[in-house]
């Protein structure tokens, strides 16, 4: 059965995905880029990055995992880019410039409709305006058995995770405080939702758990 | 210049420093014992609980530290005991039997007065009712040049850290999500608090970090 896996997503110690004041200027919000430091040295980021080299090892492992057997993406709207409400014209096409590192259908969960854009690379954003379940569906039948990787941001994993819909997730935690931001736990009793963490290997970097979805 | 510091607290993934429902069955919450399983097994454990063995490495090293320099304990009611209010009578002594593993002089922080209880082996229960302040000052006079270490629990430190009070504090990271409980971070900016991450190092059962207050 194809999963619906959240992979390398990262946390600080006291739980934030994100820092505050998400913008154009910081795209992770204040502080937010210091969470993923761990994945910036790998050969997988590099790869990703169109550079050659980086470190294998334990964060590599996991980073590289990530990528593996996805045949599409979710993502929440902030993920996508800074704007808010309506969209102004069809100029954002994503942080990524021309060639995103997605190389497969995209959906971009949103409130307001916008025509889909096909991007170099294999990347294709669709832009889905009829909720969370509605989008599994179309990113299931875009994978064709392969699995869905959930990108984030925090409030969309967060919804995911209410709902019962992730399979796997796998949390990069950065040893970092950032004090303020989006919170992934806040108010969130995995337990109780059915998750137990079946992985925990620390590197120097993070320590990785992966939580799995029981029953 | 002698230190109020918190050591070998534990917390889960999540944030939480001890479970849901304290009582006498449960005194660190529901499930709130397996934050502790990183220093089960160490020789500093084995000796406080008067045993032989235990492994030394990363964890052991943590754990006694915590008890190296160390000239007087502050607790939270809480961490001394199940009761709430007034103090019925005498009887209660502690959760940790005649011979407690403080053999110092240890502050209960309490709104209800009650008269000081010598243990056998060195430990002093005193109970003060005058606040955190007054606490630490009588604290730091007992310990006579020593350290202070501030036992917990999670709003006890807190209440010390938000008032800056705390200068170092070492976190154990177990890699357990607890769901619910007593959550250390929930609304609190440890970086705007002056509160600077200094030491970071994981073993297979916990990742050790170490917050200092700067300035």
């Amino acid at each position: 059965m194809p999963k619906l896996r959240v992979c390398s997503f990262s946390v600080s110690l006291d739980g934030h995905g994100a820092g505050p004041e998400q913008s154009l200027d910081n795209p992770l919000g204040v502080g937010g880029e210091t969470l993923h430091e761990w994945v910036f040295p790998t050969r997988t980021f590099h790869k990703m990055s169109g550079r050659d080299g980086g470190r294998t090892g334990i964060d590599d492992d996991y980073a590289a995992r990530g990528f593996a057997g996805i045949g599409a993406w979710i993502m929440g709207r902030n993920m996508f880019g800074p704007i808010r409400g309506e969209w102004a014209d069809a100029s954002w096409k994503g942080w990524w410039g021309d060639n995103p590192p997605y190389h497969c259908d995209a959906f971009v969960l949103t409130h307001h409709p916008r025509a889909t854009i096909a991007m170099e690379g294999g990347t294709t954003f669709h832009f889905v305006t009829d909720g969370i379940h509605a989008a599994l569906e179309r990113a299931m039948r875009a994978a064709n058995g392969r699995d869905v990787r959930l990108g984030g941001g925090v409030e969309t994993i967060r919804q995911y995770l209410q709902a019962g819909l992730i399979d796997e997730m796998h949390l990069a935690v950065s040893p970092v405080f950032l004090g303020a931001g989006e919170n992934l736990f806040a108010g969130l009793d995995l337990p109780k939702l059915g998750y137990r963490r079946t992985e925990h290997v620390s590197s120097p970097n993070a320590t990785h758990v992966v939580l799995t979805k029981q029953g």
